[in-house]
């Protein structure tokens, strides 16, 4: 059957916006300016203001923003090779990258397999002497238990990094997601919740120097034209992704409220006794960039949805130590996040879903017999 | 005095390509695709052809591009960490950075100080059995004397890696640069020669397996959705970016003439005694990325030449061994390196220069006195 419900119709989000989009590019071009310029900056500034943090500063991609972040702290003193981070066992692979990418210990913690994100009471099993940083990841869109975790990183002298990458604009009493931690890492791919039209990302932060540092690494370590002070990357975020980003700020707020009010029509309406669906503690910690459902049989609802017309992706079907690039994790008996890998399914959520086609998804999960 | 002429006009080069830039931009945002897509393929397809190469493998920018070749060849075994690489101690930091980065070992390589380029007896001077590959660097828009490095290159088995940054479209015999060595990295920053509209890169290469590692490289380390194999990183060159070069490279061969024509106008022109011009062993083999002068009293020439509203760079007034991300360089002596830097400046070269704008450069370096 031909697709009747795209996983994630970009092309009609972003249709919602294009004359703004291509205004946005016109100026851009028109300026003469591409890199590091007056777009950048004013992007810099909202997003900082929209995540109630001081600082933000762009760079070219999620990943980076969580790499960068650990060189700053590696630069800065505040963490030595071979040190030990504890992050989620079952995320996107790039924040277990941007660990080891810095020569630092990614220490796998197992998940509430309810909520998908790190179990606190878990982390405390990891604790070592080693481990001088956690970094949470709010995944699927919803927010990690920061209270708990930040108190106990404040017991234990652990730096907070948030990987928000998934999680613009949630919130816990009020406070923004990216703005617990010491810094967060923002992806801005695409297909995210606040998405670029092509790659970029931010760190947010409040801390004057870490942004300072950031700001030298994401431009080969310079903070001064010619004068290199450290072993930087090139990694900023393009005037142009800037202008585009700021666009779509003003609209992220209204798409994560479409978004909920899709995620609570499933919710309501989704009765599969085989289909357990997601549990939200707080509605408004949790910006649905994904509606993941689990059950043991996970391909055969995939294929059943196919037939349907409903395109679905998984996320993610392989666990990071079960990945060939982290064949020394292999060893790793992780059973809740594995448990996982095999047993969820990303159902389409996407601002710009009709009615009909929401009614269509859930008639078809609805449908789904063994 | 204003600026009569600014170093690099990028708006006036871009304007006079405005609309197809506008319409391209409009394209790829309609598309609802923004990254590795058709836009992608196709330049890179075209660049491949431009550069006489089997592949091209576009990534974000030109310091990834060095990186992730260097990565590759560790990841296929064609380099261990710990190796020595030759290249230029007299370079833009980059190509150093690209293989510090990696943990191989940069042995700086004093140049000729007429071509400012890599001095191959110099290079035969530093050979060792732990010396691996050599990178050329074409600084300025020239390249490197080709036919010598590689001789010595495959006597000594070593792998070939050009920077051609700053070189797009210069030929030797016309063979072009990027198609000498076993592979290439290009850097399309706005400033280069062919420049896209924010970050970009790309490598030459006919290896057909080291493209395809490096495809892998710059999306994770993964060649299939889900699937990671080596610790990547996200360098991914946009869509939209690819479609504004493809624009941009069907006007390159006409913007490098012009670059050409106000060279030999300086060249024939300029009669400073104070003065060194640079010296070109072949026309074809120079695209005057910069028009490089040398003097004694570089510091001087520079600020008479703002006070006559001409607008000099230096590229670059640091030697890499005296950063202070390279403090355990610190100790070498590099002396043609050292004077180079100390009496190098950049005149304006910029296609979209007018004969005036030119004359007025002119006159004001010939009426340079102490
Ligand atoms: C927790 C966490 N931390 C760090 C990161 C790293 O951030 P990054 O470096 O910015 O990628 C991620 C990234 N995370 C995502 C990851 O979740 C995964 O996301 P995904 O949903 O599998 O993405 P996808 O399938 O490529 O796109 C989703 C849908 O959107 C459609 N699409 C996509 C594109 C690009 C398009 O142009 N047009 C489209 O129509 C195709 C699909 O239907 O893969 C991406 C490459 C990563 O950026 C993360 O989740
Ligand atoms: C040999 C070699 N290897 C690897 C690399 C690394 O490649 P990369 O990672 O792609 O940068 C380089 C990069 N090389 C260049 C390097 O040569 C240097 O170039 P530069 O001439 O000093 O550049 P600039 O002063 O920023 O810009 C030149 C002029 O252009 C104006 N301009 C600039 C921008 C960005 C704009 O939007 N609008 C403008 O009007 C301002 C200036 O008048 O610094 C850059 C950041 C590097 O990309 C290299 O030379």
């Amino acid at each position: 059957m031909s697709i009747q419900v795209p996983f994630l119709n970009l092309r009609a989000i972003n249709a919602q916006y294009q004359k703004e989009l291509e205004k946005a590019a016109q100026r851009v071009i028109q300026s003469g300016w591409y890199l590091c310029g007056a777009e950048l900056e004013s992007f810099e500034a909202e997003f900082a203001a929209y995540c109630q943090t001081q600082y933000c500063v762009g760079v070219a991609n999620g990943l980076d923003a969580l790499t960068l972040t650990l060189q700053a702290w590696l630069e800065m003193g505040k963490l030595s090779k071979g040190d030990e981070v504890l992050v989620p066992a079952n995320t996107y692979i790039a924040s277990i990258m941007a660990i080891s990418k810095n020569g630092l210990i990614p220490i796998l913690v197992e998940p509430n397999p309810e909520t998908f994100n790190i179990d606190v009471n878990m982390m405390a099993a990891h604790l070592t002497k080693r481990v001088k940083a956690v970094m949470v990841v709010h995944l699927y869109g919803q927010m990690s238990d920061m209270e708990a975790i930040c108190a106990f990183s404040k017991e234990n002298q652990l730096l907070v990094i948030e990987d928000a990458a998934q999680s613009h604009g949630a919130t816990i009493n009020g406070k923004k997601a990216g703005s617990f931690g010491e810094a967060a890492g923002f992806s801005f791919y695409p297909g995210k919740n606040l998405g670029a039209l092509g790659d970029a990302g931010a760190i947010t932060t409040d801390d004057a120097e870490l942004a300072e540092v950031l700001r030298a690494l994401r431009n080969y370590g310079s903070h001064e034209r010619y004068k290199n002070l450290y072993l930087g990357s090139n990694s900023r975020l393009d005037e142009i992704q800037a202008a585009f980003l700021k666009v779509k700020l003003t609209y992220l707020d209204d798409e994560i409220a479409s978004r909920r009010s899709i995620a609570q029509r499933y919710s309501t309406k989704i009765n599969n006794p085989l289909v357990v669906l997601p549990k939200v503690e707080n509605e408004e910690s949790h910006v649905w960039h994904l509606f993941v459902v689990q059950l043991e049989h996970r391909n055969a609802l995939q294929r059943h949805l196919q037939e349907h017309g409903v395109q679905c992706l998984i996320h993610y079907p392989i666990a990071p130590h079960h990945q060939e690039a982290y064949s020394e994790l292999k060893g790793l008996k992780l059973p809740v996040s594995e448990a996982l890998h095999n047993t969820v399914l990303s159902l389409p959520i996407d601002p710009t879903m009709s009615d009909s086609q929401v009614e269509l998804v859930v008639k078809a999960v609805n449908s789904f017999t063994l």
